[in-house]
């Protein structure tokens, strides 16, 4: 080890994606291993558009472990955080620097303390899933400063006790997560399906919702639903392993129709298990509600599934088109009824990939305005727009897995100060 | 029978309650025949606030069987009211009025043409299971105009071929409609489990929710249900049988926390086989959602079931509190969050037994003005007020099954013209 009195500061960076699963995790058979009871199967979103980016600094003049979330200074006595440091810090390999003339060897790691800086560019409170791609990010960022060699979905393992999900946000394009046997959960790993590039021409288009009820923490929601659920166990146990076996199945042979089938019964059937918990949890709203009946009209109408929708444990819907020709028509249909409200711009309405509205047909609010009724809904009762009710949209694609970040310009730490910058 | 020349109305009036399950019933084996999954346990509601009446006549001036609901000639063409008609007829017996000089044999009853009139005391849009009582009310009405001796429920079965949960309204207070084995439907009949007296300071209060939504016809949904949910086939076998006994113990002991535990578990899991169902259906909406918080808020602050919720195929909420007390805190809290709308009285918006609101303290639109915040919501987020989300509240309580009316002025039909007054 480089003589403590040297002033050194060695950092890595990484970037992590978000993924939202098809066939959903909801109940833990071991809470403090965050062990599942049945396999989930998500599908890694563009890290350009949602994702987590963690630095990791480490300094012989660093006093204590220290983290900063999107700026601000968190607490990392909570076990989820302990049990990821203390993993890794295991695993530890010798690092050397030699044009900084730094090494550090395995046993060192123990000794030495960590500053981490991270931030999602993409709001946190909307419940965009932001601590899967938080703590994937933080795991494999650990990793690469401490040269963890990683076997097996190692790191995976890791990641899922900072935050179950966060072990799928390992990999990029379609992810399972296989619930294991072990009661040390060390088989309670990600694999990757397929990468993203399979089935490049997946759009995902996700709806913020506007929000004015408290929600139930994931956490706190699936421990009372394994508690009180008379249908979970049946689900997780008879219903869940066929649709993973169909899914992967719809994933390898590209098979859209199958995938958006299993993707909204099993969104459907997640939430249905929410409300059969006592008390019971909403999560989905009159919005979310809307959005899936604005779905099941349009796939009715046209006789076969156009697009997938899917929501995670509050009432943001994501939606899954084909290509970018349907997403576009998506689009269409979604701001013909969610229009964006009076003082709101167009371009501030659609993040991430706005070249879908060019798809869509849509330069400007003019053009939303002048959008006709979707065929589906002409000569029905006048349908109702809801302005505001939806916060706004970000249209994105599949994406890798994480990646380190070698541009030292990119790193949220001063080599310098040692803190964020 | 008497001359056909003469020109004689022979009439009935009956009137017969609504009911509201606590143990649900969702999802038919037999669609004909209308014979459920599972067992089901309802309250017979007063028939003072919910009910319908009707009057059917006979004539032999009658040319065709004909029949008016709430004022409106409807067709009796359809099979529900076809199976009703038939199966009363073939039940008939020998009928004599001496005052009159009527004689009608059992075997005329198949020749003669019948008209029907009924109505409902209660919004039939509402949604509160107009058809159970109307269904009720015809069957037994019929019943006494052509002297049918019943035994064992049979009518009960009858009523059921007219709308499955019309056999529960047979009957007063406590009634389960057991599901029955035989294929004819012979043994799927509702039986009293207790009279409306055995339990008599329930109280009832009726939230009927504005709903702008287009709801999924209970028929056409609990099709939908068995054919697509993977949830309600383990409901049906596995959940509700244990439901259905726990649920007798309670009645019987009269043992509210019980009662109110299963009704809400059992509401809430036929709402969440809704969900699981593909296209899912949602009969809850956001008030729904907030009258079931709003219930749970205050049974956590208490740590006792304080009321129970139970909601059927659509938006309103149907409360019950053990005693007139705390159904009175319950009104607090109620109109705490549900005020009525500005140009609305309070008389016009709290319908049934309006002591209730005495219970409450409340007089008028003031004292609900000057409501304070209950006390489990005190010190939290600034509590939201929705006025205009309930379109009024109905309080009642447990009532009793059928009865004959015998004052000739309550009958619906004008004994000279043999039509609707």
């Amino acid at each position: 080890m480089a003589a403590e009195t040297q002033s050194w500061v060695l950092m890595a960076t990484a970037r992590a994606p978000t993924n939202i699963a098809v066939i959903k995790y909801w109940g833990k058979r071991d809470e403090a291993l965050i062990l599942p009871i049945n396999d989930s199967i998500s599908v890694t979103l563009d890290p350009d558009h949602l994702s987590a980016t963690t630095t990791v600094a480490v300094s012989p003049s660093f006093k204590q472990d220290r983290m900063w979330l999107n700026g601000k200074e968190i607490s990392l006595s909570g076990g989820r955080y302990q049990n990821c440091l203390r993993e890794i810090r295991k695993r530890a390999g010798d690092v050397e620097d030699e044009k900084k003339g730094i090494r550090i060897k395995k046993e060192d790691w123990e000794k030495m303390h960590l500053h981490i800086a991270s931030y999602n560019n993409f709001p946190t409170a909307a419940g965009l899933a932001s601590s899967a791609a938080g703590f994937a990010c933080l795991v494999f960022t650990l990793a690469k400063l401490m040269n963890v060699k990683e076997e097996h979905g190692d790191l995976s393992a890791i990641a899922r006790q900072g935050s179950g999900s966060a072990c799928r946000s390992m990999y990029g394009g379609f992810v399972k997560w296989t619930m294991g046997n072990d009661a040390d959960g060390s088989d309670s790993i990600a694999v990757q399906l397929a990468s993203n590039t399979h089935w490049d021409d997946l759009v995902i288009i996700i709806a913020v919702v506007s929000s004015k009820q408290k929600e139930t923490s994931s956490t706190t929601g699936m421990r009372e639903s394994v508690e009180t659920s008379p249908l979970l166990e049946y689900r997780a146990k008879t219903v869940v392993p066929n649709r993973v076996l169909q899914m992967e199945e719809a994933i390898k042979s590209r098979d859209f129709a199958s995938l958006a089938r299993l993707t909204c019964a099993d969104s459907n059937q997640f939430h249905a298990v929410c409300l059969d918990t006592s008390p019971p949890i909403f999560y989905m709203n009159d919005t979310s509600h809307r959005i899936i009946s604005l779905v099941e009209r349009w796939n009715r109408s046209e006789g076969s599934l156009q697009v997938a929708y899917t929501f995670d444990a509050g009432p943001n819907a994501v939606l899954i088109a084909p290509n970018r020709k349907v997403a576009g028509l998506l689009l269409q249909r979604l701001l013909f009824q969610f229009p964006p409200p009076p003082e709101s711009e167009l371009a501030s309405y659609i993040l991430g990939d706005k070249s879908i509205l060019h798809e869509a047909g849509l330069q400007s609010r003019k053009d939303v305005e002048d959008l006709p009724p979707p065929v589906e809904i002409k000569d029905k009762v006048p349908s109702q727009k809801f302005p505001g009710d939806v916060s706004y949209f970000i249209c994105t694609r599949l994406g890798s897995g994480p990646r380190l970040l070698t541009d030292e310009n990119q790193a949220l730490i001063s080599p310098e100060t040692g803190c964020p910058k």
